[in-house]
């Protein structure tokens, strides 16, 4: 069994979802987001994310982390907040000893909705579908739970068909 | 006196200087560059990054951290591996209890070179006769310098202004 913690960054909403994976089940542990105030110090912020995914790396004992691997931004300027938003999710990850696995968004869409280019909210009601969760799901979160659930799919094949894997 | 560690972040290169200013006498203490292949792994770059810059703060014992506040960036690819980096550099000082201070390209350059649009080869020449550097001085290390030479000389004119500072 994997228990991996998918991570959705950014510098106002940081959306985390940990999913266990065992063969082709998957199973929903938990989910949330980390909102901070635009009004805060960016030092301030990064540390906040960083010591709250660190405690919820304790707390819930994931072996991996998986992380969208961005590509596009608005413009420089939100490229730059994102960046450090994640940087500070992804040291979160080494720095308690978890391999962290990035996929880009096609896969992610891809492995949840089975369409490269599904929207927004399909992506939410299929992350919702997928685990029968019965309250409405933050949009954030759901990102975080399908880039889990991608990095579970990818692992379940490269299981299925003998390549090595690092967590 | 304050003794500050300047940062010019990269994900290839990281550049810190550690200037000691007491009133409008400043010191060079040591300057260097964490230079990464890359054909690391992010995560292991961004691991480095925050490892090396945390023991050379517990080595040097600096009060505050000054980093390059940026706004501009080639492209969105390049935005988002430097804010990578960035935000492993503001975590080394944030979790090691110091305080960041920001400051632009404009008001570095001002400070080092009285001049706003001073160049790179200008700016590390001005930094190199400042400190009376012998040895030739890496630009990454130089650039370090002048943000943490920026952040004494505003600290030295808050002082004199008798406004508050955090440090």
């Amino acid at each position: 069994m994997i228990r991996t913690i998918g991570i959705d960054p950014g510098s106002r909403y940081t959306g985390y979802g940990i999913v266990e994976g065992d063969g082709s089940l998957l199973r929903h542990v938990m989910n949330g987001m980390v909102s901070l105030s635009g009004a805060l110090p960016l030092p301030e912020r990064l540390n906040i994310i960083y010591q709250r995914l660190s405690a919820i790396i304790e707390e819930t004992h994931p072996t991996c982390m998986a992380i969208e691997d961005v590509f596009f931004a608005k413009n420089v300027k939100s490229a730059l907040s994102l960046g450090q938003a994640r940087g500070a999710a992804i040291l979160a990850a080494v720095n308690a000893g978890l391999p962290v696995f990035e996929y880009s968004a096609l896969q992610v869409k891809q492995a949840v909705a089975g369409y490269g280019k599904a929207g927004k909210e399909q992506m939410v009601k299929m992350v919702q579908y997928l685990f029968k969760l019965s309250k409405p799901l933050n949009a954030n979160a759901a990102d975080a739970l399908a880039v889990a659930i991608c990095h579970l799919n990818t692992h379940a094949s490269k299981v299925r068909w003998g390549a090595c894997e690092r967590s």
